[in-house]
C-alpha cells in the first residue's frame, strides 16, 4: 500500500495496511489486545479524579502453554520512565491492573507484557512426576536462575548464584527423593527473590500510549446554583449588584450549593436589544439579554457597570469561598453587533454583499441581537488566541469552572486546541458544555476536553426513559469521557412537567437529578419558588424570562423547596455511594410509576438506595428487589434500611421489599444501607 | 508528555497524550468518528469477499448547522489515488456507501467530509420567507457558484458563471418576487452541476486508513471432506495411495463436497512411532501418526512414497479439480526426532541439558513422537522463511489451502507476517486454523489472517447454546474477522452426542453446521458411516482411530448417510442464503427441543428458513414466529414454504405457525420461501 499520507496521524497506519507488519524481534511471542478504558483508541484522553482508583484490564496471551507477566506502564505528562504495576491475570486471558493519578493533570499508559522463562519452568515442574524429567527440569531451572543471578546485584546475586548451584547439585544426586528436589525448586522464599529479576529481553508493549487526564474532585461532583445576579437587588425593579449577591450567599450555601454560576456578567449590546419575553424592539429600561455580549463600555474581559467593578467581583469571589461556594462564569463565544471586536476585527464575522452579519441561531432559536464568530475566518488564529485569552483573563481573576454556553455552534478543532492549553497551565479548571443537541455531537464535546456535559435529563421523565438513558450514562464507553450534569430547569428549558407547579413534582425531578447524578444542578430561585408559567401554552420558556428583564424573587414564601433542596444536598455531602457515577444500578420494582436504584461509593461501604415516586398525585406502593446476597450478607441476613430523608428507619429481609410513597407527603425514600449490628449507631456501611 | 517511543506505531500516539493536537488549518470544522467496520482502529484488516459489498458507516457532523458532505475514500494496496464514493446520511449524523472490490487482495478505506458552502447556502435559502433575506442571500450564492465556476471548465465553466450572473442580477431586480428568486436559486439542474465542482478547501480526513482483505469466494463459502489417504485402499489392511483416493472422487463430489482434506502426506518419523490407539510402543507394521513429520526420506516438502509420487499427487489434485473439489493440506509444523531438520537446524530446537528435546504437548494431548519448534531461537529468521518455504513448496504444487494444525502453539508474530508474505504473492491462499482453544486466542488467529476457523460447533448442542454462539459468530465485531468453519466430528472429537450412533443425531448436527455456518466440513467417511464407538468411555478419541493406523471402510453400507448429505450439500449451493453468515436470525418457537432460524442472500431475495428437532427420540412440536412484514409482505398475506428436505410444500399465513418434527424420519426442515404467486413453478424469492 503507497505510503503517501492521508492525514497527520495517517502515516501511522500505514504499518496496518502494508501486508507484513516489520518485525525487529521475531522472538517476542506476547500477545497484547484490548487495552482499556480507551476512548477512540487513545485518541482522547479517559477521564478520571486525582487519588481515584483507574481500572485498566487487557487481554495478554501466548502461543503454547509458556508463563506470561504482564505490567501496567503509567507515567504523567514530561516523565520520561514509565513507573510499572504488575497486573493480574483473571479469567480468560483477561489482566487487570489499577492506577491512582497522584496529582492533577495528564498522563499516559500502555501494557507491557513478556513470556517468562522463569514461571513457565516453574509452571511446568509442577505438572512433572517423573523422577527422570524432575532432574532434568532441575537442571534447565538451573540454568534460568544463574541468568537470573546475572541480573542481580549483591546479596540477591549471591542467593540466587547458590539456589541454582543446590538444583544443579540435587538434580544429579542419585539419592535424592523426586519430593525433595520439587520442594528445593519450587521453595517460596527463594521464587520471591528469583521473581525480581525477570528476563525481559522478549518484551512486548502495546503499540498505543493511552492518554488519561486527572481533574480535580468537583469535576466528578459538584451541586450547581445558578441565578442572575442582576435579579437579586432586595428593592424591585433596582438592577442587582455584585453585593447583593453576596447576601444571598448565606443562603445558597444553607441550601448545600458549592458552584454559583452566573450568565455572562459583561455589558450587554444595545443595538437589536431584545425587550421582555424575547421582544424584537425594546425600551430605553430594558435590560437585554445578558448573552448579546458587548457594547461600548466593553467585551468579553469587562463587567456591566451597573453589577459593580472588577474589586466587587474579586471581593464577591472572596465571600462565596468563605462559604465553601466557587463562582463558575459563562463562556459564550459571540457579539452584540455593537461589540468592540466588530469595528477591530471585522475579519473575524462572516460578512453579506449588503455589508450586513448573519445574526446567530441555534435551530428554532433566533438570536437577532447577536452576531456569531467565523471560525472559517482568514485569521482563525487570531480569532482563536483571542477567545482564549478571554478565558485566560477571567482565570486571573480566580475563575476556575466555566460553563461554555452552546460549544456546539462552534468549531470543535478550536474546544480541543483551547481546552488543552488552558489545561496545560491550570489542569485545575473545569468546563461545563451546555450543549443540547444531537447525541454523536455531544459526545464528541466531551471527547475533545470537556469536564462535564448537560444532558437530556430535562425530558427524560417516565422510568422506561430514565432506566434507559442512565443506564447508558453511567457505563461504557461514556463512562471513560462523558460526566453528565442534569437540571431540571435552565433559563431555557421550563419543562411541561413543572408548568403544573407541583410541589411534588419538583421535589421529585430533584431528587431523581441529585441521586442519579453526581453532577447537578438547578436555575434559582425559579425552581425552590417553583416558578411555573410558561411564556405561552406549549412553550418551554418562562414568563417575564430573566433571560430578558430584572425580575424580583420573594425569598420568604413559606412554600420554599429551600430547605427540602438543603437536606438532599447534606445527604450528597455525607454519602459518598452519591458521589459516583459509575456505581448506578437499577433495582426490579413491580410498579410502573417506581423508580429504585442503587449506588455504591468507590470503597463499597457506602450503599445508598433511592426509591422515587414518578406519579405526583397518587399514592404508589410495590415490591422492590434488594438481595442480601448483592450487599455481601447472608441469604437470611436482616439490614436495616434509613431512611436520610424522613428519618425513618425500616428493618428488610429476604429478596424482596415493599415500599409505599405518597407523592403528597414526601415522594421519595434516600436510603443508607446498614448492618443490623450498627443499630441507631454511627454510620457502619457494607463491604 | 515525553515523545520517547512506546514502540514502533506508538510515536503517532504522541499525539494524543501531547497537550494539544497540532492543527494545520484552524478552518477544517468537519467531524469524523468512528468508521466502522474497523478491527482493534486498523491494526488489522476487515476481511470481505471479491464482488461482496462492503458497507462502511462514520458518523460525520460540524458545529452549527452549516451541510456537510462526505465521501468513502477507498484504494487497493499499490495505488498512490483513492477513488471516491459519496456517503448518504443516515439517522442521528451516521454516514454510508459501499465497497465492492473488484479484484483479490488488499485494499485500505478511510473517510473524507467537508463543510459544503454551496449546500449550506442552499439549505439555509430553503428556509428563508422575507423578502429581503432572500435577496441577500441570492448575492451570496452568487459569489459562492462564481468560485465553482473557477473549479470548473469548458462548458461547465460557462454555465456556472452564467447561472452565478443571473442570480446576482435577479436579486438587484426590484420588481422579482420571491418565489421568482427562489426558483431561480434552487433550480435543480443547475444545482447539480454545481455539486460537482464542491469547494473542499477545509475537508477532513479520518486520520487511519482501514485495512480490507477481499478474499475469493471459497473463503466465505466452503464445503469440506476430510479423509486419511492411507485408508482408501479397497483392500483391508493394505497402504491406501493417491489413486486409491482418485477412485473415491466421484463419490465424493456426489455428496457436494468442494475442499478435500488431507491429514499430514509426509514421511512418518521413526523414533518414538506411535502404535494403534496412540500406543508409545509400535509393531514393524505399525503406520505412526501423521503428524509425526518428518524420517530420512524427507520432511514437510517430500510425500510419503506410501501414498505415491509427486506426480501421482498432481495427478490426484488435477482429477479432483475436475469434479469441482480442491485439495486442502494440513501445514503442521513440528517435527518426528527423525525429521532432517533435527541434524540440519539443530539451533531450531530447545535441547536441554541432558541433550533431549522435550516432546510437544497440547494439554491434556502429549505428542511424544513430536519436537516443537522453538520459536525463540536466536535463528527465528532462519526458521520463519524455511517455513514459509514450506507453503510455497506446495503453492508451487497447486495448493491453495491449507488446514493449519495446532496455530495457537506457534508463535502469532510468525503467523501475521508468514500469511502476509504469502498472500502478497497468492492472494487466492484460503488458510483455515485448527485451534480449539481460550476464544481471544482464536480471535487473535483470525485477525492475523486466517481466512477461516474452527469453531466449539463441536460442543454446543442445547437450544439455548447454540442460539448464544451463533449470535456471537453472525454479529460484530466477531463477524468483521473471524469466519466460522463447522465441523461436527474430527479425527480428533468423536464428540459424547454421536456415540450413541443414532441416525437422527448425525442428520442433525449435520444439517445445524451446513445451515448454521457458510463454511462447514466433516471427518469421513467416519461420519457418513456414523463410526462411533470412543477408546474408552468418556474419551472424545476414536477407537482404532485412523490417526495411529489404518481403517478400511465399506462405503456399501445400506445405512450410509451420503444420500442425506448429498441432498443438504445440493441445498446449500442452490440457494445464497445459506452461503453467508452475516444474515442468521433466529426465530421465537416455543419448545426448548426445536431450533428455527432465517437466512438471506445478500440481495435478500433467496430466504430459507431451518427448523431442527434437537430431541434425538421424540417428536417435537411447536409454534414458530415469521412474520409476513419481516418477509415485506402484507400482515394478512400467505407464503409458501417448500422443504426442500422433504420436498413437501405448506402454506403459512400470520405471524405464528405450527412444525412438527419426528427424529425417525427427518429430523429437519430447510424451507424455501416462496411468494404465493410463485406456486410450485421456479424459484421466486423475497426482496
Amino acid at each position: 500500500m503507497s505510503k503517501k499520507k492521508v492525514s497527520a496521524t495517517a502515516a501511522s497506519q500505514t504499518i496496518a495496511i502494508t501486508v507484513s507488519p516489520d518485525i525487529t524481534d521475531g522472538a517476542r511471542r506476547a500477545v497484547i489486545d484490548a487495552v482499556l478504558p480507551s476512548v477512540d483508541h487513545g485518541r482522547f484522553p479517559v477521564k478520571c479524579v486525582v487519588g481515584e482508583k483507574l481500572r485498566v484490564t487487557a487481554h495478554c496471551f501466548t502461543d503454547g502453554h509458556d508463563v506470561l507477566r504482564a505490567n501496567l506502564c503509567w507515567r504523567a505528562e514530561g516523565e520520561a520512565e514509565f513507573r510499572e504495576v504488575p497486573m493480574t491475570p483473571l479469567v480468560n486471558d483477561v489482566w487487570e491492573a489499577f492506577i491512582t493519578p497522584p496529582s492533577l493533570g495528564r498522563y499516559g499508559y500502555t501494557v507491557a507484557a513478556w513470556v517468562d522463562p522463569f514461571e513457565s519452568w516453574r509452571h511446568e515442574l509442577t505438572r512433572r512426576v517423573d523422577p527422570e524429567d524432575v532432574r532434568i527440569a532441575l537442571q534447565v531451572g538451573a540454568l534460568e536462575i544463574a541468568e537470573a543471578a546475572k541480573r542481580a546485584d549483591g546479596t540477591d546475586r549471591k542467593a540466587l548464584a547458590r539456589w541454582a548451584k543446590q538444583l544443579d547439585a540435587l538434580a544429579r544426586d542419585p539419592d535424592a527423593q523426586v519430593a525433595t528436589l520439587k520442594a528445593l525448586a519450587l521453595d517460596e522464599e527463594q521464587t520471591t527473590l528469583a521473581r525480581r529479576y525477570p528476563d525481559r529481553r522478549h518484551e512486548v508493549r502495546f503499540a498505543t500510549e493511552l492518554p488519561l487526564d486527572a481533574e480535580r474532585e468537583r469535576a466528578r461532583f459538584s451541586t450547581w446554583y445558578e441565578l442572575f445576579p442582576r435579579s437579586t437587588s432586595p428593592t424591585p425593579g433596582v438592577h442587582g449588584t455584585f453585593r447583593d449577591v453576596e447576601r444571598r450567599l448565606p443562603a445558597i450555601a444553607a441550601m448545600g450549593f458549592d458552584v454559583l454560576y452566573f450568565p455572562p456578567i459583561h455589558p450587554v449590546g444595545r443595538v437589536q436589544r431584545k425587550g421582555p419575553n424575547n421582544a424584537l424592539t425594546h425600551g430605553p429600561d430594558d435590560v437585554g439579554s445578558p448573552w448579546a455580549i458587548g457594547a461600548e463600555e466593553g467585551g468579553h474581559k469587562s463587567i456591566l457597570p451597573a453589577l459593580g467593578t472588577p474589586e466587587d467581583f474579586r471581593h464577591l469571589r472572596d465571600e462565596a469561598a468563605k462559604h465553601g461556594i466557587e463562582l463558575a462564569l459563562d463562556i459564550a463565544f459571540q457579539c452584540a453587533p455593537d461589540h468592540p471586536y466588530v469595528k477591530a476585527h471585522p475579519e473575524w464575522f462572516r460578512w453579506r454583499p449588503d455589508g450586513t452579519v448573519q445574526y446567530a441561531e441555534n435551530p428554532p432559536k433566533k438570536y437577532q441581537d447577536i452576531y456569531p464568530f467565523n471560525f472559517e475566518s482568514e485569521d482563525w488564529r487570531g480569532l482563536w488566541s483571542e477567545l482564549r485569552s478571554v478565558i485566560e483573563h477571567w482565570i486571573g481573576e480566580g475563575v476556575r469552572i466555566f460553563r461554555v454556553d452552546n460549544p456546539h455552534t462552534k468549531a470543535f478543532p478550536f474546544w480541543e486546541w483551547c481546552i488543552g492549553e488552558i489545561r496545560r497551565q491550570h489542569p485545575e479548571v473545569i468546563f461545563l458544555a451546555e450543549a443540547f443537541t444531537r447525541p454523536k455531537v455531544m459526545h464528541r464535546l466531551a471527547k475533545g476536553g470537556f469536564s462535564q456535559s448537560y444532558t437530556y435529563f430535562t425530558w427524560r421523565n417516565t422510568k422506561a426513559e430514565l432506566v434507559e438513558y442512565f443506564t447508558e450514562l453511567s457505563t461504557a464507553p461514556g463512562i471513560d469521557y462523558f460526566r453528565p450534569n442534569v437540571w431540571p430547569n435552565t433559563p431555557d428549558i421550563l419543562h411541561e412537567q413543572l408548568q403544573g407547579g407541583e410541589i411534588s413534582v419538583y421535589q421529585t425531578r430533584l431528587v431523581l437529578a441529585a441521586t442519579l447524578a453526581a453532577n447537578y444542578g438547578i436555575y434559582g430561585p425559579a425552581y425552590e419558588l417553583r416558578e411555573h408559567k410558561p411564556r405561552e401554552p406549549g412553550s418551554e420558556e418562562y414568563r417575564d424570562s430573566e433571560k430578558y428583564q430584572l425580575r424580583h424573587w420573594n425569598h420568604d414564601d413559606p412554600e420554599s423547596l429551600a430547605p427540602f433542596i438543603a437536606r438532599v444536598n447534606r445527604i450528597r455531602r455525607e454519602n459518598p455511594a452519591l458521589q459516583w457515577d459509575r456505581t448506578l444500578r437499577f433495582l426490579p420494582i413491580e410498579n410502573d410509576q417506581l423508580l429504585a436504584y442503587a449506588k455504591a461509593s468507590e470503597d463499597g461501604r457506602n450503599v445508598i438506595v433511592t426509591v422515587v415516586n414518578l406519579d405526583p398525585h397518587n399514592v404508589q406502593s410495590g415490591w422492590v428487589n434488594l438481595a442480601p446476597k448483592s450487599l455481601g450478607l447472608e441469604t437470611h441476613e436482616a439490614f436495616e434500611m434509613h431512611d436520610l430523608l424522613s428519618g425513618q428507619r425500616f428493618m428488610w429481609q429476604g429478596d424482596w421489599h415493599y415500599v409505599q410513597l405518597d407523592p403528597h407527603r414526601v415522594p421519595a425514600h434516600i436510603f443508607a444501607v446498614r448492618r443490623r449490628d450498627a443499630g441507631s449507631r454511627d454510620f457502619d456501611y457494607f463491604l
